[in-house]
Parts: C-alpha cells; structure tokens; sequence
C-alpha cells in the first residue's frame, strides 16, 4: 500500500523554522514504521513573491490530493502593500475555503509546568482544557458583496456580508456535540442573535440538531459578548464552544492567550468526511501567526506546530497512540525544564533554541 | 433660564433599583445648585409590557428633546419570545440610531481598592486606565440586507451585512484623536482589514484623518483578534482604542471584565455636536447588563449608574467640577470600604445594599 501524503506549507516568518523541527518528528515517525510521502510547497507572502499569488493552482492541487496539509504561519510587514487579493492571508483563506475544511479545532489548554506565564491567577488557569470549534468556511469571511465602491465626493462604501445557512450551522454544531461527547459532554453556543439575524439562526439551528441528535449533551448559550467577558473571568467553566468565523476568531484568540502558552498551541481544520472513504480533508497549524520581529533567530518555540503534527496523526491518519506518544515526548521536555525563548521566565528552566527544542522532543520519542 | 432636562430610563432588571438611587444624587445636585428638570418613561422589556414595543414613539420624542438621557439595562428572560423587532434590545438601538449617537465612550479603568477583583494578577491592572471608543450607529447592526429568507427544502439563510461610509469612520477617529489628546496622546486602531474590506476601509480613513489633523497625536493599528490577545495579556499597553461597532462589543466588554470592577463601569453615547448650538445628544448609561438573576434583591451596585452621570454632568452639562466632586464621592465611599454585594470578596470591607450605597454617596458628596 502507497504511504499516506503529507503536503508541508512552512509559509513566513518562523513558519519555515517551526516546520523544520516537525520534519525531523516526521522523519522519526518514518524510521519507525508510519512512513509518509512529504510534499513541500509554498503559501503566503513567500508564494506571492515566487508566483505572484499567495498560493499556486499547482500547491492548490496538490492540497487537495494529499492526506493532510500541515501549514506554519504567513504574512509579515514585508507584503503589506501587496494586492489585496495577493496578500498573504488570502492563501490560507483559499485553502480553507477550496479545501471546504468548516470545522476549525482550537484546544485552549494550559500547560501545567507553564500555568504562570498567563496573565490570569493561577488557580483560574490551572488543569484549564477548552476546546473551541470555530466555523471556518461561512459567516463575514466569504460571504458576498465584499467590495468597497466609490461613491464619488470622497465618500467611499465598504461592505462585507455576513451568510449563514441552515446546513452550514447544522454540521459544525455536529462536529461540536461528536467532540463533545468525547470530553466533558457539555456545549456552549455563541452568537449575538439579539443583533444579528444571522445569530437568530444559529441558535435555533443549534438548538434544533440537539434536540434532533445530541440530547445527552448539554447544551448552553451565550452572547458572544457576554462569553468573551466569561472567558477571561472563569474560564474553567467552559467545555466545548462552538460559534461563528468571526466571533470564532477573536473568542478562540482570547482563550489562546488566556492560557500563557500561545506558542504550545495547535489547531486543526476539517472538511466533512467522504462518503465513500470515510476520510475528512484536513489542515494543522499553529495558532501562533508568523511572528516576524523574531524569525531567523533561532528563537521560535516549534511545540505548536509539532503538536499540530499530532493532531494529524489523530484525526487524519488513526494514529492515537503515535499522537500519545508525540504528546508525552512533549510533556517530557517541559517537564525536564527545556524552555524555547518565549517560555522563559516564572519558574525558570533552561533556555534552549527551536532547533535544540526539536532534538530534545525528537530524543524523548 | 429653564433647567436642562435628563430623560431617566431605568429599564429592566436591576435598572430601576440603581437608577433610584441616581435619582438621590440628581436630587442632591438641584438642592445645591444644578437643578434639572427631569422625566422618566419606559424602554426595554417593561415598555414591551406597557405598549407593544421596546421604546414607544412618544419616549423617542421625549429623548429627542432632552439634554441628556440616562439609561439603566434593558432585557431579561422574560422576553425572550416576543417578536424580534420587540424585543428589549430594540429600544436600546433605536435610541442610539435615531438620535445618531455614533461614539460610544466605554473607560475601562481599575479601582485601586477593587484590583484585587480582577481574575487578571494585579501588577497587570493595577492604575489600569483605557478608553475604547466604539463607533455606534453603523456596521453590521444596522446594515441592510438583515434577514432570514426561507430557501425551501428545510434551508434558510441568514444575511447581516456590514457597512462603513468613509464619513462615519472620520467622525469616530477624530473623536478618539480628541479624546486622546486629553489623556496620553495615543491610539490604537482595530479592525481585521486581512479579512474585510471594511477593515481596509478602517484603516485607510483613519490614517488618512491622522495625517490631515491628527499627526501629533501617536497613532497604531492591530488586528482586532490580536487586539483581544493583547488586552489580555498586558492592557496596560493601550491608551485610547478605536474600532467599529461589533468588534467595540466585543472588546470593550473585555476590557471591563479585566479591571475586574464591571458594577462600577459608566458608558457615554455622543452625537455630532449640533452647528449652531454645539450642543450634542447624548446617552449614559452603565456598562453592566440588566441582571435580571439579582433584580429586586437590594444586591445590584448602583455605582456604574452614579459615575453614568457623572459623564452626564461632564460632556453634556459642561459641570466638570460637579463631576470631580461626584466620583471623588465615589472614592471616598469605596476608601471607607463600603462594598455592594459583587465587590465583596478579597480585601474585605463592610457589605451595603443598592440603597445604602446611594445613601453613602449622597452624605459624602
Ligand atoms: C490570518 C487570518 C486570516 C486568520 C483568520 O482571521 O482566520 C487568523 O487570524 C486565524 O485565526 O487563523
Ligand atoms: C444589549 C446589546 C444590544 C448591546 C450591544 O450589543 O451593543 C450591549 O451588548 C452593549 O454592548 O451595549
């Protein structure tokens, strides 16, 4: 049997260090049986300046016939003038949005051995496990008209609209109960439906696949509002959260943050399984961006992107042990007291750089 | 001459029992001085129970025509089921559209003698002190298309649309450039323009007012995801913020959740100042909702209420002074350890409710 495909987009910044220490996970993976075909290609500012355009039809291809996509971080100051639709991000945009990967996973979690890092009291944070589920494909981002129209006397109009429709709400509130199920069992939905029709819909939709499929989860609501405030005053009270693009953007931010271990964090991003083989498309990154006042310093702290590399293994390639074991390896170098530039501080350790962090996790598998 | 007016709209919830005490401090003013003449009606929930509208067209007339109006929460479970154009939240956004009050003024700042309340650590809020201006009367809550239409085949789809004119980000940016100048000079502008066009519209309008009448006044932008992370990890960075309408929502309760004091927190809405009188509309009300939970049980913390019109006597009434003497009431009652129910906690103090703190207040001014 061929070996699963792996396509890597190290994009800017500290994305291309990052990634380098996941190959070297990678390699170990395929030295001791769960070989992968790497693929490498280029995203954001860097394929801007290769080809023009933040990412090639030829990368798109190749996204979308590989396994899993594995991305570091895009953008920096240096394509700040770029073209609007030649920026950076919009690489990213097009393979969440061509690849229909609508279910977005951010686990929120801290770190014990890293507690103090955040800026909240200790006992807030502590053991803190949420996990966001953002919709990725809908909402403000995608929806049309997007355009800025000149209405002559200076005046200019800038419109984005914001579409939801019931299926859209229906599936990522599925993904939600599902992952649920496997936690805590509980789900809070975020919207601001006393403004927005476009929330209007999403709790009842929400409300209606629970009652529909998933009346053993508990299920909760809350202004988006509301829910940023009662993220940053007790955060613990939270299991799963599921909500919009935009609302899933900043909330999901907050709680990154709120964990003191913004550098330690992975995301995964899924389209809907295959009807016929079962298998979801899928794309892990950071939650970190690219970071690009300390790129090439051998500063970046490359856990986060080796831990998005686990969740591959989990949700792409049915390998939970291998994503135990990788998570461990990690454990165990915080725990031996390693620390990347951005972990060093409250409770000391020793300073090492991104690739001595890579060696060290490459040495504990 | 006639006194000034100040239309009073306690509410729902625990609006009517803050605003009674307000009353005691308004009543205060006119014994020594500053009368007003003052008028109450009904908005929210209770004017739904009254008229079978969220603020009925004789209470617009009256806001219209006073100087100030004086809002205390609206909304409640109560109401969760009534018509959409209904319901509590209604009243309070028609107010703020008709009368075109498009700067929402929301500080966030830290009592010393309340730091301790924050789930931040306190050397992270202490002397904690930001003004966010949020622009008030555009983007996606009022921009039309806003609707649900029924697709067929058990689909519907929901549109908000989000819309900025050049004009309305102008005047907003040039009220916080004001504003800053009065305070430490800086401003930090927040939008998502690698997302959304009215993002890049944002940022280009206000670049383009700092450099036309600005320029000494130090101007930065951040992406508003990013602007959540930062507020959470070291507020103290920020002066003023500006930023649109949901992402002022967002960021703003945020911000008054970290000084950890949201019962103490008052909020001003301005319209343009009038040509030929400069005289602007204008709508005070405190940040916190209507707490429907402790409504009625002499629990709620009438200060964000007093220090609302406090603001009033400051913008509206051209009474700086009564203002100083009003919040130093404030400290002063707080220095004695006076504590409402929501600020008992660490520090101790002695525990009052709604009333004797009004009481307190009134004696110390
Ligand atoms: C880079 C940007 C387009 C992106 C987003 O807004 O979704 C980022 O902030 C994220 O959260 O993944
Ligand atoms: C009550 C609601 C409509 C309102 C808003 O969303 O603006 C509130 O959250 C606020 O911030 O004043």
């Amino acid at each position: 049997m061929a070996n699963p495909t792996l396509l890597i987009l190290p994009g800017d910044g500290i994305g291309p260090e990052v990634m380098a220490e996941v190959r070297k996970v990678v390699d170990w993976f395929g030295r001791n049986g769960r070989p992968f075909d790497v693929d490498e290609d280029l995203v954001g500012g860097c394929a801007y300046d290769a080809h023009g355009q933040a990412i090639s039809d030829a990368a798109m291809e190749r996204a979308q016939a590989a396994d899993a996509v594995l991305l570091g971080a895009v953008g920096g100051p240096k394509w700040d003038k770029v073209p609007y639709d030649a920026r950076p991000e919009a690489g990213l945009l097009r393979l969440r949005k061509d690849l229909e990967l609508f279910a977005n996973l951010r686990p929120a979690k801290c770190f014990d051995a890293l507690a103090d890092f955040s800026s909240l009291k200790r006992e807030l944070v502590e053991g803190l496990d949420i996990l966001i589920v953002r919709e990725l494909t809908g909402g403000v981002y995608f929806g049309e008209p997007k355009q800025i129209t000149d209405l002559g006397n200076g005046q200019k109009r800038a419109v984005d609209t914001q579409v939801y429709d019931t299926f859209e709400i229906e599936r990522i509130s599925a993904v939600a109960f599902e992952l649920a199920r496997l936690r805590d069992n509980r789900v809070c939905s975020m919207e601001k439906r006393n403004v927005m029709k476009s929330g209007l819909l999403w709790h009842d939709v929400v409300e209606a696949t629970h009652a529909a499929r998933f009346a053993d989860v508990q299920l909760t609501h809350m202004l988006a509002d509301a829910g940023g405030m009662q993220l940053v005053r007790a955060p613990k009270q939270f299991d799963v959260i599921v909500t919009d693009n935009l609302f899933g953007d900043m909330l999901s931010d907050v709680a990154a943050m709120l964990t003191g271990s913004l550098g330690m964090l992975p995301s995964a991003s899924l389209g809907a399984p295959d009807p016929k083989t079962g298998r979801r498309k899928a794309l892990y990154e950071p939650v970190h961006g690219s970071a690009p006042d300390i790129a090439g310093q051998g500063k970046a702290n490359p856990i986060a992107c080796v831990l998005s590399f686990a969740m591959a293994l989990r949700y792409s390639f049915d390998a939970g042990a291998e994503a135990d074991r990788l998570e461990a390896a990690v454990e165990k170098v915080l725990a031996d007291g390693l620390r990347t530039a951005d972990l060093v501080g409250p409770g000391g350790g020793a300073t090492v750089s991104t690739s001595e962090m890579g060696d060290a996790i490459v040495a504990a598998l």
